[in-house]
């Protein structure tokens, strides 16, 4: 049994797989705080998509005014989405990446840099800072997922 | 070359990941239903968004009116891009944490408590339950995440 | 060191799972082109969804009348939506698959398979061709990410 776990455990001893497990942790819980935001907003702004989430304002139209759109929920929204979309491939690529062998410097600089990117990203949409600060910052976390798509592509490619 | 198979089939014989595997692909078919129910409802209730899908029904005027939102079809729409929310950061951080080396009486209880708590969101956005059933249901699934990401982080820190 | 690089980079020696990265890497960079292609239609059609976004069109009522949907942007958006319900639990339930010890014959045909109805089912979109073009490339990639998770739940079960 011992021998069992060792064995399952030796990729989490890998320097480059530790990196990439610290940097996929950290952009995972920075999607997941979005849900959070939204429901912030949705709380302060009181603007609901579901009847049964207005029910504690009272019944009839007094809570049906609740269920409304609302322009700063939606911008949330949109962030959380864009970060499904790009931090999806990274987890995914980049679990490739971290098993394709590259050196360890080269592989934190690719982590390090998505992670600042999706940070940036997250602010430049939810201040909103003017363009093109939300383009380029997503723009420079595609590259990196990118770089890393062709370092797997270009170690394991067997079609 | 057996070798290598066995290598690579390793990870496999670990309990805790096997434990892993078998309630990830669990959520992800979980997930997947999703895209189903949502074909059951827009085809029962007549609702669509592309034109080319309601072609069936007839050419213009009699076709168009099938190109409309329909409650039931949102709902489902809505279950669906939450299970995205929540599942791609339990599959993603879940896997580093099978591989952190918990105790597996300890990886089961967080993965059967995500499990459950993500069957139960499904019920409670699609009956639908009052709040707060499907409010409690997500933030116990998020809270096993988060749990799980402070064990990952825990062990893998390298920044 | 040299030790803890070779275990870590056995995997990527596995062909099905050189296979599985190979194809993983295809259909995830093939999901992030329809940021690319959102991106395109959004600034041809000039239609957008950020006040901050139409700010190079000059301010006021000049700028806003491009805070507008348009069809083909929406369109593009539905795929990319397509795209994560379906390549999400692709790559998660591959991921278990490959590292469940199937033949690397009937892997590649699992692979092959997925990411052609994947790219198929773009095409459909966004061409668009007629019914059931768009459903049966749909109905092809589920089917056979259902087939693996069969076989991850058979190989794996433990709950």
């Amino acid at each position: 049994r011992r021998g069992e776990m060792a064995k399952a455990t030796q990729l989490i001893d890998n320097e480059v797989f530790r990196a990439y497990a610290t940097y996929t942790a950290i952009v995972l819980l920075k999607m997941m705080l979005m849900s959070l935001i939204t429901a912030y907003f949705r709380i302060t702004r009181k603007a609901f998509v579901n009847p049964e989430d207005t029910a504690s304002f009272g019944k009839g139209e007094s809570a049906k005014k609740y269920l409304r759109t609302d322009p700063d929920v939606e911008r949330v929204r949109r962030g959380h989405l864009n970060d499904l979309e790009n931090i999806v491939p990274f987890v995914g690529i980049g679990l490739l990446y971290a098993l394709s062998g590259p050196e360890l410097s080269t592989a934190l600089l690719h982590f390090r840099i998505f992670t600042g990117a999706r940070i940036l990203h997250t602010f430049a949409y939810l201040i909103p800072l003017p363009q093109p600060g939300r383009g380029l910052s997503w723009a420079v976390g595609y590259s990196v997922t990118f770089s890393m798509a062709y370092k797997v592509l270009k170690t394991a490619w067997l079609l």
